[in-house]
C-alpha cells in the first residue's frame, strides 16, 4: 500500500465559547472540548478558561488520546472558552490501496469498533447490510458507497433530531444532523464487519445556510492500517475537520456532558483557516485522497 | 471505609465445551471464555483445545483485563473445550462503609461506565430513576434498592428474550434472562450517575429446576474504592461466580461472537466447588459482606 | 346496578379557533372539532365558519357518533371558527356498582377496544398489567387503580412530548401531557382485557399555570353497562369536559389531521360555564359518582 | 373506468382446524375464521363445529362484514373445524383505469385507512415514502411499485417474526412472514395518503417449500371505485385468497384472539381448487388484472 505523508498543510485557528446556567445545588460536567493531539494534528498556543475559575481535572484517555475536564459547577453561570492553533497534516492513501481488514488480523484495540454501541445498532441491521452492500467489492469503495446510500437516505434538517436519536430512527425518519448521518453509516459498517467510530470537532467549510459554525460529528473507518475519515453528512470539508474525540459512538464523545440541573445556551465556534504560502498552509478543500488522522510519516500532499 | 481481605477461599474447577458447525466459506469468531486473572481471581491447570487444531490469536484488553480468543474457521466443526481451576478470595467490604463516588473524584477509566450503551439506555431513563431511587440515601443501601426493584419488576423465564433485548424492553415486557436483569439494573444505576458494568462468567449454586449451569451475566458496580457484585436476577450464588469478562455490556462480552455462517449448539459449563477444610476451601455461600473481584490485601474472611 | 339519571346540570359555551397557513399546492384537511351529539350532551347554537368559505364535507361516524369535516384548501390561510352551547347531562353511576363485563359478554362493537393500537400497545404490557393489577378486585376501584399508577408514573410537562410519541414511551420517559397519560391507561386497561377508548374534547377548570384552556384527552373505559370518563392527567374536571370524538386512540381523532405542507397556530379554545340556578345549571366539579357520556335517562345529580 | 364483472369463476373447499389446550380457570377466544360474505364470495355447505360443543356467540361486522365468534372455554381440549365451500367471482379492472382518490372525495367509511395503527406506523414514515414513491405517477401503478418495493426490501422466513413485530421492525430487520410484509406495504400506502387495508384469510397455491396451505395475511388498497388486492409476499396466487376478515391491521382481524393461558397447536388448513369446465370453474392462477373483493356485476372473466 503506497502512503503520502505529508508535513502541516492547514492551520486552523479555533476558538469554542461554552455557557451554562447551573441550578442548585451545582452540576458536574464532563468536557471533551480539547482539540486531541494526534501525529497529524498538533496544536499551539492553547487556552482554556473557566469563569468562575472553579477546579477542574483533566486527563487524557490513553486509548483514544481524547481529553476529558471535568468540573464541578457550584449554582450560577458557567462559561468555558478555548482556544487553540491546529496544524493539521492529515496521512493520505490512495483509496484504491485501502482493503477491508479480516477480522483475524485487526489490531485488538480495533475489535470495539465492531461491536453495536447505543446509537450504532448494528445487531439489527446485518441483513439489511448485507442486501444492500454485500455484493459490493470490499475495500474503501465500498465504506464509501455505505457512506454515498446514507447520505441518499437522510436529509440534513436542522434541530429535526435529539440525544435519543439513534441509527435506527434514523434509518425510518430519514432526517437529522450530523450526529445522525455518523451513527447510521458506522452501525452499517459495523453490519458488514467494517470497524467504525464516532468522531468529533468542529466543522470547516460547512454551507453557511445550515446556521454558523459548529462542533461537527463524522466517521472513521479503519481500512488498510489506520482510520480514515468519512463524512456521510456531505455538509463541510473534512480536511478541515478539528478532532476532540474519538468513541464507539456520541454517548462516549459529548463534547459536554452534565449531571444535575443545567441550562445550556448555543455553544459559539469559530474556525478561521490561516493561509501562508512561505508556510505550505493552504485553505482545507474536498480531495481525493483517503484522509487520515492517525498520521505516519510526513511527506508532500497530492490533491 | 474498612475492607476484610481474605486468601484464598473457594476454589471452582471450570470445564466449558463449544460446539459448532461453521458454513462456507467459514467464519471468525471472538471468543471471552477465558477465566479473568484478577487480584481476587488466580488460575492454575488452564487449558485450552480447538479442534481442529485451527491457529488463533490471544490478547488481554489492557483496560479490563479480558482475555480474547480470535479463530478464524474453515467450514465444518469447530469444537472448543476450555478447562482451568479458579481460586476466588473476593475482597469483601462492609455494605454501610461503600458510598457512591461524586463525578469529580471518579478514577478516569471508570467514567465511560456511567453513559449509555447499546443494550442499557440509561439516558431515557433519567426521570424513572429519580422518581424511583432519587429520595434514598445514597450508598450501598440504594444500589441494592435498584437491584432488588429490577429483581421485583421482572420475572426470570428461559428463552424468554433474544440478543437484540434491551434494558428498556425488560422494563416494558418484565420478563428476561440474567443477561436482561443485569441490562436493566446497569440502565438504571448509571441514570443515577453511578457507574455500573456489565460481567459475565459462570454460575454456581443456580436452582436446577432453571436448566443445567450456564454463563451468567451479573453486574459490577462502582462503590467506594472499587467494583462491587451484584446479581439482579437472583438465581445463583454470587460468590462463585467465576469472571470471563467485563464490559459496557453483553455487545463488549459475549462468550463469542462470530461473523458468518454458523450454527451453535447448547454450550456445556461443569462448575465444581472443591471443599478442603486443611486449605480454608469452602462452598460459595450468600453472604452479606460485599463483594469485590478487584481484589486488595488478603485476610481472613467474613461470613 | 343502580343508575341515577339526570337533566341537564351544567351548561359550557364553546369557541374554538384554528389558523392555518398552507403552502402550495394546497392541502386537504380532516377536522374532528364538532361537538359531538350524545344522550348527555346535546348541542344548540352550533355555527361553524371557514375562512375563506372554501367547500366542505361533513359526515357522522355511525359507530362513534364523530363528526369529521373534510376540507381541501388552497395556498394561503385558513381559519376555522366553531362556537356551539353544549347542555350537560351525563349518567351517573355509584362505583362500587360497576363491574368488569367478561369478554363473552361484551357487545359486539365494543370488542375492538380491547385489541392494541397504534399508541396504546396492549400486546407488549400483558405481564406488566397482570403483575400490578392482577391482584386487585375486578371492576371500577380496579380501573381506578389503573388511573392512579398512571397518575403516580409520569410528570405532566407541557411540551414534552410530540405527535409519535406511544404508551411504551410514556412507560420509559415517564413524563408527558394529556394524550400520553390517555394512552397509557388505555393500554394498561386493554391489556387487562377491559375495553378503553380514546376521547378528546375541551378541559374545563384545568390549572391556569398549565396554559390557558386546550384540547384535553381524556378516556373511557366499558363498565358495566356503558362507557365511563376517567382523567389520568389529573389536570381538569371531568364534569366539563365537552367530547368532540371517541376513538382507538389519537390515530383516529386528533382534532385535525391534514395532508399536505401546514403551518398550525396554536388553536384558541374558550369554555365558559353558565351558572343558573332556575336552569338548574351548576359549574363543573369533581364528584365522586362515575360519569358516563352514554346517556340514559334524564334525573337529578347526586354529588 | 372499465371494469369487467363475471360470474362465478374459482370454487375453493376449505377446511380449517384449530387445536387449543386450555388451562385453568378457562380462557376466552373471538375467532375470525369464518370466510366473509361478500358481493364476490358467496358461500355454501359452511359448517363449524366446535369440541367439546360449548356456547357460542357470533357476530357479523356491520363495518366490515368479518364475521367473529365467541367462545367460553373451560380447562381442557378445544377444537374448532371449521368447512365451507366457497365460489370467487372477483371484480375486475384493468390496472391503468384505478386512479388514487383524493382525500375529499373518499367515502367517509374508508377515512379509517388513512391512519397509522398498531403495526402499521404509518405516522413515521412520511418523508420515506414521499422520498421512495413521492415522484411517481399516482395510481394503481404507483401502489403496485410500493408493492414491489417491499417485496425486495424483505426476505421471506418462515417463523422469524412474533406477534409484537410491526413495520418498523420489518423496515429494519428486512425479514419477515406474509403478515409483515402486509403491515409495511400498508404503512407505506397510508403515509403516502392511500388508504390500505389488512385482510386475512387461507393462502392458495403457495410454494410448497414454504411449509403445508396455512393462513395468509395480504392487502387490499382503495383506488378508483373499491378495495384491491395486493399480495407483498408474493407467496402465493391472490385469486386463490378466502378472505376472513379485513382490518386495520393484524390487532383487529387475528383468526384467533385469546384471553387466558392457552397453548395453541398449529392450525390445518385445506384448500382444494375444483375445476369444472361446465360450470366455469378454473384453478386459481396470476393475472395481470386488478381485483376486488367488493363485487359489482358478475361477467365473464379476462385472463
Amino acid at each position: 500500500m503506497t502512503t503520502t505523508p505529508l508535513r502541516a498543510l492547514n492551520r486552523i485557528e479555533l476558538q469554542v465559547d461554552l455557557n451554562y446556567e447551573v441550578a442548585g445545588p451545582g452540576a458536574d460536567f464532563i468536557f471533551n472540548v480539547h482539540a486531541a493531539r494526534t501525529p497529524s494534528q498538533s496544536l499551539s498556543a492553547e487556552r482554556l478558561v473557566l469563569t468562575p475559575a472553579v477546579v477542574s481535572r483533566t486527563h487524557t484517555d490513553p486509548g483514544t488520546g481524547n481529553r476529558y475536564l471535568r468540573v464541578h459547577a457550584a449554582p450560577g453561570t458557567l462559561q468555558l472558552s478555548y482556544a487553540v492553533t491546529v496544524d493539521l497534516m492529515h496521512r493520505r492513501s490512495d483509496p484504491a490501496q485501502l482493503d477491508e481488514v479480516p477480522i483475524d488480523q485487526l489490531p485488538p484495540e480495533v475489535l470495539g469498533y465492531l461491536y453495536p454501541s447505543r446509537y450504532c445498532q448494528s445487531d439489527r441491521l446485518l441483513t439489511l447490510a448485507s442486501h444492500e452492500f454485500g455484493a459490493l467489492k470490499p475495500g474503501y469503495a465500498r465504506v464509501q458507497a455505505i457512506r454515498d446510500w446514507v447520505h441518499g437516505h437522510a436529509t440534513f434538517t436542522s434541530h429535526s433530531t435529539n440525544s435519543n436519536t439513534s441509527a435506527l430512527d434514523t434509518l425510518i425518519d430519514r432526517v437529522g444532523v450530523c450526529r445522525d448521518f455518523a451513527h447510521l453509516m458506522i452501525a452499517l459498517c459495523r453490519a458488514m464487519s467494517i470497524p467504525a467510530r464516532y468522531a468529533t470537532g468542529t466543522d470547516y467549510g460547512a454551507d453557511p445556510t445550515l446556521g454558523p459554525p459548529d462542533f461537527q460529528a463524522y466517521v472513521e473507518v479503519y481500512l488498510g492500517d489506520g482510520w480514515y475519515i468519512f463524512d456521510p453528512s456531505g455538509t463541510a470539508i473534512p480536511m478541515g475537520f478539528v478532532r476532540f474525540g474519538t468513541g464507539r459512538d456520541a454517548a462516549d464523545v459529548a463534547f459536554a456532558t452534565f449531571f444535575g440541573s443545567v441550562k445550556s445556551h448555543r455553544p459559539t465556534v469559530r474556525a478561521l483557516a490561516v493561509e501562508d504560502a512561505t508556510q505550505g498552509w493552504v485553505r482545507p478543500h474536498h480531495c481525493t485522497d483517503a484522509l487520515s488522522t492517525d498520521g505516519g510519516p510526513a511527506t508532500a500532499p497530492g490533491g
